[in-house]
Parts: structure tokens; sequence; C-alpha cells
């Protein structure tokens, strides 16, 4: 079978059909095999090849024949089947936390907060001063601006304790988004195969993330209290893992914020099988009545992989966040970012330094924490009233959900869609479970929908649980 | 060897540490074996954590003490050297034509067009008035603004003969900025290992992505003429390669422009061998007398998947860029995108359709192909006056760049090492070839430069090859 004759071929018999008649037949196989002496193999290719471009049409046992019209054809993209086989990683496209709420439906399965939570003032200004400063005709250093490192590097200073080393602006990372951050910390630091460890339930965006860079999720159960060290040593041991993701501060979706004993504890058993602990502080900006406490400010070693992102606080157009890591590390993973994206739009990390420097940037996290509160009890006063159903273990002290215990039994595919049929979008817990969920769950977020919807949507479930 | 127990000691340890005067020796390893009823093994991982945190120091032969001074002192990343192994990836950090040009030198070795050429005032203005809109506050789909994509395919439809379905909005991806087009294609169409041909020489950056995702690069000799087909077949067949990366219009960095007869018959190659072009249109908006002719017009049948950028034309603080492809392969990319990053900034996009849409944008195009003209003729009368060793043997018709060929045996290395000492940054051909450069080239940028600099950049090249 040789290649170069195919290509001939095609190039004869495209030139031969655009010089005859819509409908014109074309030479059988038998003698294009003969004229091209090509294998019939190589002929039968050129055709399926022209078929497919539209260009003639194939009618079995009669021949082959030159398409009448030739533009509003349903185009044929199955020779990519062949071309792509099975995907390494089976994704179910974009995940349901990602839609978009139509018009008109209550939201209280989304992950972004409403814009009245937003400080939309700071933002707008800090864009506007951004489009007309340097930044935005010049390009960013690949780990990002230097004033925007220091600010990370110091406000995770402020966590440390005498004795632990504080990072230096050089250890950030800036990063497109934390979803980046999590990609390239899965692609760096774990082999297509190998495991990396996981909270059960945690991120579906971890998940996600994890599974496309092929690497194996090994579930560890967590709860309203984080993991147990012991399981955590267990899993280290079991698998080999090198690597454990885990949020300690409002996780998503359990809310649950470790101890300074568990977050001890597991750090030692982190520190004890030579293991990277990816800390993802995403509710950093989102404490309610508690406070955030970063592991990362607790290990000089380069242990805890530390990600915060402003992209959830500061604004949905401001994807800017930070990995701070220390070592070796570091450097691998800068390298990963510089491939994957060579360097953070210069304008957006100037924008969101502005932001969380101006003196009204705490006022607002401060005014944010009652706003989260008050969501938060909304929420669930108006499910102990018209959704009695639904048990919610552990109240929250920040971030931006509820993790809704259901009755044992109730399908929660199946309630997501009566719901949604009712004008109310809520999230099947089975999105954050890597493994499947022992018992079903939904996760309901207080920060995303109008409050005005919370006694509507509660009494919309009530019904659908019924 | 007990894990848990490793986790123990260093606790009780770290607990005996902080009630203990610095200095104070601690208990020898085999007190604390019977102590703690661990292996030695256990106990040793146990100091050497502690003294990796600068708790304690080791004095061998003597004994392990508490540390006396213990925050500025160096902290040790070493352990890190087992969890990460050698990298899958040998990289050289952040590579060359992305280092910044201190200030002061002649930089013909940077990618990113001078401020001079940018639309500044458009572009100012359409963020600006990004900053006061809607998408500031919103989260983007994952694809892309529905506009945007609506004007990427639009502007390649311009290109499509009769006969060719035109691409719809819906196969646009948005992406942020080309490199993580090529990132995701790589990593969503090839298996690790497998091979991607490319043409050699051709954009680092593109070789960068490839060896990043693990994929094998497979060079195919190219020159200002393209490669030649024969070869390419030649390469699909020993391979067994499904997909193709070139850049078609103005390569980066022979300036090479395909004949419309080499682009079908390059099409006609992949499509013979059920393959992928990945036709990275690069300098779409930098024609000086050429006109890009995208080969993806070319197609509807989804074999080339065609990549077009706007931050090197609109201004690098813009990172939005497209990809469009359609069938099967979308979706896989899509996907792939999604767990990379999400969506892009909303903001970012809005910016990037103002500028573009503006009437005053396709003004400033034409200005800045005369102006891009003018710089290239200017560089080249300069070498040939006072560095005539170095032969450009294609004149582009567009692209930022001479691809200069260098007298034979001449260390291009060293020569740039010379050329930076004496105030000039160019960039050695190396980096543009997947294997061993036939020759020594440099590639000369004509757009980041004042032009100021070229007489002098030249007159340092002439002398620095003398």
């Amino acid at each position: 079978m040789n290649d170069d004759s195919s290509a001939r071929i095609l190039r004869a018999l495209r030139e031969w059909i655009a010089d005859a008649a819509p409908g014109a037949r074309l030479p059988s196989t038998r003698t294009l095999v003969a004229e091209h002496r090509a294998s019939p193999v190589t002929v039968q290719r050129a055709l399926r090849t022209l078929v497919g471009q539209g260009l003639v049409e194939s009618r079995p046992g009669v021949g082959t024949f030159v398409r009448e019209g030739r533009t509003a054809r349903p185009v044929d993209h199955s020779w990519q089947t062949a071309a792509l086989r099975s995907p390494q990683v089976r994704s179910q496209g974009v995940p349901l936390p990602l839609r978009d709420a139509p018009p008109g439906l209550i939201a209280l399965h989304s992950a972004y907060p409403d814009r009245e939570l937003l400080p939309e003032r700071l933002l707008r200004a800090a864009l506007v001063r951004a489009a007309r400063g340097e930044t935005a005709l010049t390009r960013a250093p690949a780990a990002g601006m230097p004033d925007l490192q220091a600010w990370f590097a110091q406000e995770l200073r402020r966590h440390c304790p005498a004795g632990v080393t504080p990072p230096a602006p050089s250890d950030v990372v800036v990063l497109p988004g934390s979803q980046s951050g999590l990609s390239s910390v899965f692609r760096s630091l774990v082999t297509p195969g190998q495991p990396v460890l996981v909270e059960s339930p945690t991120y579906w965006g971890a998940l996600f993330a994890a599974r496309h860079a092929g690497v194996e999720v090994v579930p560890v159960p967590s709860g309203p209290l984080g993991p147990d060290p012991a399981e955590v040593a267990r899993a280290f041991e079991e698998t080999g893992a090198r690597v454990l993701y885990a949020q300690a501060t409002f996780a998503n979706p359990t809310g649950a914020q470790w101890s300074p004993e568990l977050a001890a504890q597991v750090l030692d058993v982190v520190r004890a099988h030579g293991a990277y602990l990816v800390e993802d502080d995403w509710a950093h900006d989102f404490a309610i009545t508690g406070e955030p406490r970063p592991l990362a400010a607790l290990d000089d070693a380069g242990h805890v992989l530390y990600l915060r992102s402003l992209t959830k606080s500061v604004g949905p157009s401001l994807r800017v966040a930070a990995l701070v890591a220390r070592g070796p590390a570091r450097e691998r993973i800068l390298a990963d970012r510089a491939a994957e994206s060579m360097y953070v739009s210069g304008l957006l990390q100037a924008a969101a330094l502005d932001v969380v420097t101006q003196p009204a940037w705490r006022t607002h996290v401060r005014g944010l924490a009652r706003q989260l509160g008050s969501r938060r009890d909304l929420l669930l006063s108006s499910l102990a009233e018209h959704a009695p159903q639904v048990t919610v273990e552990h109240v929250p002290a920040g971030g931006l959900n509820l993790w809704a215990r259901l009755p044992d039994g109730t399908d929660v595919e199946e309630l997501a869609r009566a719901c949604e049929r009712e004008g109310l979008l809520v999230a099947p817990g089975t999105e954050w479970f890597p493994a499947e969920p022992p018992a079903p769950y939904l996760r309901l977020n207080y920060a995303a929908a109008h409050t005005a919807g919370f006694v509507e949507g509660a009494r919309i479930l009530g019904r659908a649980l019924d």
C-alpha cells in the first residue's frame, strides 16, 4: 500500500470530477487500479475520501457518481473515529456546575457568587486603571508580575508562626485561575497511572483535572471534621502515593475546616511519607465566623503546595490565582505553565493587585462574611421549614455551600431532574465523589442565586422529595 | 516499616523539642527505637525529617541536637528528589525567546511586536469599555463568548471557496492564547509516546508544547517553499502519525508561504492518511505583500485544526486565540480546555472582539503591513552593509522574522553570547530545530526592537562573525 499513490489518485480524480457533469459515473475500481497501477485498497481509500468530502456518492452495486449539489450537505466526520481512537479520559464533557442557569431558574447548583457579592466598584475602577497603564501593552514574566508574587507571599507570611521560614515572592507562580494550577500540579508531580490521594467527597474540578492528567484518583474518606490521619497514612502506605490533594479550610462541598491538631497530624503523615500536600485554599476570602488557617504556613520544606485564587472573590473575569511552592517542585510546575500558556495577562494581574491592596477590599471581605452568613442561615431555615427531609449535618463556618444529606434511597439524579422541571437547579452530590457515593447528597450553593428564591427553592425540593 | 509509627515518633519528638533548651541532645536512636517500638529505619526517617525542617541538627558520630536559631536557615528541599524522580520532560526551563531584554540592549531575539506596532488607542478604549460592561462580572461559557466564536468563524469563512461548507460559530473554541491550543491539541489527539510530524525548522513553542505533552516529535524538512509533500507522505507512512503541525502562512522562522498547489498536495496527503493538520496561522495579521491563505478554508471534513491568535497583533495583555475544529476532535479538545482552565476571561474576549470589529482595526492592519515592510527592509539592508557574512535566502512576504544563514562552522551559541556582551540579543536557530540543525542559523526579529538599533545591531553581528 503506497501512500504517495493514494494522494496521486485523489488529485487525479479530483481533476476528473472538476471537469465532469454532475451525476457522471466514475471509472470502475478495476479501471482505476489498472490506470494508476495501484492496489484496490488504495483506490477504495481514495474513493472513500472523496465520498467524505461530498464530491462523489457511492451507490453500492452500481458505481460511484459525481454529486449534484455540493454545498448544503451534512459533512462526514466519521474518519476521525480512526484517527482519535478511544479517549484516554472518558469525559462527560463540560460538567454540570459550569452550566449557565437559564433565566428565571433558581440556581442553587452554581459555584460562582452572585454579582451583589462582588466588589463591583473596586473591580471596575481597577480594570479601568489597568486599561490605561503599562501592563496593557507589555508581556508579563512567566512566573507572574513581581509585585503580585510579593503580595501572595506576604498574605501567606502573615499566617506563618515563629520558626517557619516564610515563603519568598520567588516561590509564587501566578496562574490564570486555580484550575490551571491543579492541572499543572497533577501533570508535573504525578506520572500518568500513578496514584493521588484525595478527600472523598472533594471538589469536582480537582477530580476533573486529575482524570485529564491521567493519574489514578485514590479516595480517602473525609467529612465535616476532615479526614482521619490514620486513614491518610494507610492510603499513602498502600498505594505509594506521593501527593495528597485537600481543602483544609471550608472544604467544598462539606464546609469542613481542619482543627490545628488535625492539620499538624496530617502534615506529619505527609512529611513521614516524603509526600506533597496540595492545599486548595479556595475559600480564603469566604470566612463567615471562622478564620482561614492555611496549612502551607506551617511548612517550609516544600511539602505543602498552596493554591490561592482570586477569581471567585474578586470577579469571574479576573482569571488570576497563585501557586506557592518551594524547591524543585516549583521549577517543574513553572516549566509546565510556560509550555501550557507562556504567561498570564499582565492586565488582569495588575487589576487583581489593585483590588486586593485597596483598603476598601478589607471592608468588602468583612461585609461579605455578614452577607454569606445571612444567606447561609436563610437557606438553612428555608430547608428546615419547607424541606425537612433534608439534613445538613454541619453548618459551615465559611465557604459557599451546604452539604445536604437526603433520605436513604433517594435517586439524586432523578431528584435533580424533578427540581429542574419545577424551576430549581441543584447539583447532585455524585459529582464530588471520586467513587460510588456512600449516601445520597446534594450540594446547595447559597452564594450564586438571589436570596429571593431560597424559600421557593426549598419548597420545590421538599415537594420533589415527597 | 510502619508509617503510622513514623508520624507518631515525629509528633512525640517535636513535643520533646518544644520543651527542650536550644543545644539539648536528643535521645539516641537506640533509645528511641526501644521507646517507640519502631524500627531503626523509621526512627532515622523521623530524625531526617526534623533535620529537614531545621528543628534539629545532626553531628555525625556525636548525636542529634536541638537547633539554636531557627529562622534564618537555608531550607532543605532535598527530600523532593525522591518524590519527584526524574522529569518525564527534560525541560530547559523558560526558553530564550521569552526572555525580557534588559534595558539598553537591542532585542532582535524577541517575538513580541514593539509597542509602536500595536493598536494602542483601540486596545485601551476597548479595555475601558469592557471594564464597564457586563463581561467584567460574568463567567464566560467554556467554549467562548458566542459573538467572538462567530467572528472567528466568519473570518475563516471569507477564505472558503465555493463547494466547501464554511465553519460554524460552534466549531470555534476560544483559548487563552494559541500556546494553550497547541498544548490541548497535542494532549487530546496524540497518545503520549506516539508521533507528531512537524516541519523542521518550526516554531519553538510548538516543540515545547509537544514535548510537555510527552509526544514524539518527528521532523519533516521544510524551507522557504514549505515541505516536500512526498516527504510528508513518507513520514506519515513510516511513523503511522495521525497529526502534522505546520505553519503555511509566513512560517516562523523561515517566512515560508505555501503555494496553493503545495497546500492542495499536502492536504491530499493528510486526507489520504486519515490524519489531522494543525495549521498555526500565527501571522494572519502580519502580511506585508502577501495575503494569508488559510488551508483550513479548503477543508470541511475536519482534517485541518486551525489556530488563530490575537495576542501578538492586538496586544500582549490580550490572551485570546481560537481553535477552529470540526467533529469529534473539537469535543475532545473542548473537554481538555475545561479541565485545564474552565473558561477564558470574558473581559479579554469582549475587548478582543471590540478591537477587531472596529473599522480602525482594518486601517491599523494595513498600516502595520507598511511598517513591517520597512522594518524588514531596513534590517535586510543593515545586514547587507554591516554583516555581509549573513545570508537571508528568502525575503518573507509577511511575518516578523528573517531566517539568517551563517557561514558554515559558526558556533551560534558562542556567537549569541558574543553579541550579547556587545549589547545585541539574537536567537540561535537551534531552538527552532526538533533535531540537530543542518546548518548554523539565527532568527532575527524585525518587529520587537526599535528600528534605531538595526544598523548598530547589524554592526555588532558583523564584528562578532569576523
